[in-house]
């Protein structure tokens, strides 16, 4: 059975909750797909992923200030908490098919791993450490300076 | 402590085996990264994951005509025969480190999946049915004609 790809907004600016194209195949297996150019607003320059992360830890803790990222959590579980300054919510990531796009000016912070949790990004840009805003205070003065620009 | 990625070849055509680049960290979790631009030989334009694939279950079993794909077992286990016509290989994935890249015209079958595996796959092209080469011996025939060319 083929499950075309749904996607929904949240209250957090640009942050969007994919279920991803799948077939469900109980004699061949499962398979999820992607496709860049007509799924996402970017071709991913990287991917990244977490994985033998202790439950008590917390991975994130930062906004972006170009990259954009797609979330998705392959095995395990974990929580995934987006903040754009003024709204905030919190999803459980525990399924191939679950995505979540997160632009850049959002707040993200991944915890509550399961020990066989293996989280994969999508990013828009290669690694540059200046892209990072690390200070939450920092974080929400740009952002107040974004929402200010005519 | 911090790995660097390292690539080797193997005796299949244009089949290369790559140790990401990864940090092991006991307190805070490991992570593996790729960078398209730096390590890759193409920046892919879809993913696709295969799951909840039962053990006597075999997938693949196609060649591609242009279409590039690294493949990451990100958990669980299966294993990955490569054939370009003259010689075969098979490697055990199970780990998320351990990527390998299966260029164009490489015949390509996973089998002995673990329960638990998922199976990541980025591809260089969208999804195009055309693309694929599901009979053996017209691979067998495309590789000879290939090999011929001046």
């Amino acid at each position: 059975m083929i499950h075309e790809t749904t996607i929904e907004d949240c209250t957090v600016r640009g942050v969007r909750l994919f279920d991803l194209r799948h077939v469900v195949d109980s004699v061949r297996g499962n398979l999820a797909a992607l496709e860049f150019n007509q799924d996402l607003p970017f071709v991913p320059q990287r991917i990244f992923m977490t994985y033998g992360i202790p439950s008590e830890s917390t991975r994130g803790e930062h906004a972006h200030r170009q990259c954009a990222q797609f979330l998705i959590c392959v095995h395990g579980e974990c929580h995934l908490c987006v903040d754009d300054g003024e709204n905030r919510e919190e999803f459980c990531l525990n399924r191939p098919t679950h995505g979540v796009l997160v632009p850049p000016l959002v707040w993200a912070r991944e915890h509550l791993h399961s020990v066989d949790s293996v989280l994969l990004v999508l990013a828009s840009h290669p690694y540059e450490p200046a892209d990072y805003i690390r200070d939450y205070n920092e974080f929400k003065g740009m952002v107040k300076e974004w929402k200010s620009m005519p």
